[in-house]
């Protein structure tokens, strides 16, 4: 129940994963407060402009989060293409792993924001650019891992544009194919 | 307004657009009597078992015109390699035709099933198979494309599923990036 947490990570980490899983306009907001166990008044106490706040929150921190993960795996192996390789390998099984990590927010293994993206794109610029800038930044560590390892600029930030296109395609095909269940 | 559709058509029309825009979750009934100019008591008529019935009929028909429209731009170029690139090359000139022609129901040019595979997938097994199948379907078109020019079958079916992944994910990453406006 990551009771450890305070309440402010405790509701945003119970955001990000229903947000996720059953999408931005299906969780209300009284789920999130049920499944991070806080005091009623708690979330507009810390959220006084309510669910997309919370929201905007939420990509925020997975934005970090997953940066600071590709870029901790990239650093393992020297070649780019075999880092870049196995660290969406080690991506799918984290989405693979079982049940009981699913229910941790503190694991966060499972967690993508492409559901949101696709639901607020058309409308909440607020929401779509914090998704474009997460986007934008895991496609960064990639690219940077590329030219460190001699490839050129402009050949690097297309190529890293492919690897985020095809892992958030692979998110969307994996779930609909239920070969993961986030 | 599309006036000379049937009204059963008309609600699912408008119901595939707005699912695909807004989701699944956020798009209320009223709104999909609304935009179809359907007299109330219709959608209940037509689709009895309410909104995952309607959705279901969306995304069958949506499968069924994918499927026809790749299948006759893929006939165009002997080559599949080609055929199949400017297949794509079409597919993304549709998604960035203007306003007028976004509002345009029977156009469809637009339509994907992605947003609503993702809000559904762990949430109802019947749209979730349904969505499944729509993939495989526009998979076999491309698979079979590359099996007819010379390629293997394994190997055509592996390029295909990276194929319709790259497709599910571009969309994502144009909506987000907005380049596109569904």
């Amino acid at each position: 129940m990551d009771a450890e947490l305070g309440t402010r990570d405790r509701i945003v980490k119970a955001a990000t994963v229903l947000f996720q899983n059953k999408g931005y306009h299906a969780t209300g907001l009284n789920e999130i407060l049920r499944k991070s166990n806080a005091p009623k008044g708690s979330l507009y106490y810390y959220f006084p402009d309510g669910k997309e706040q919370l929201a905007l929150e939420a990509i925020n921190q997975t934005k970090i989060f997953i940066e600071k993960t590709i870029r901790e795996r990239l650093e393992l192996i020297q070649d780019p293409a075999e880092s870049i390789k196995n660290s969406i390998e080690e991506m799918a099984d984290n989405l693979n792993a079982g049940e009981d990590e699913k229910l941790s927010f503190r694991s966060n293994k499972k967690v993508s924001i492409n559901l949101i993206a696709m639901e607020t794109a058309t409308s909440s610029e607020t929401l779509r650019k914090a998704c474009d800038s997460a986007f934008n930044t895991w496609q960064n560590v990639y690219a940077q891992k590329l030219i460190d390892g001699g490839f050129e600029r402009k050949r690097a930030e297309n190529l890293s544009l492919i690897i985020q296109t095809m892992i958030e395609g692979a998110i969307i095909m994996s779930l609909t194919k239920k070969v993961i269940n986030l």
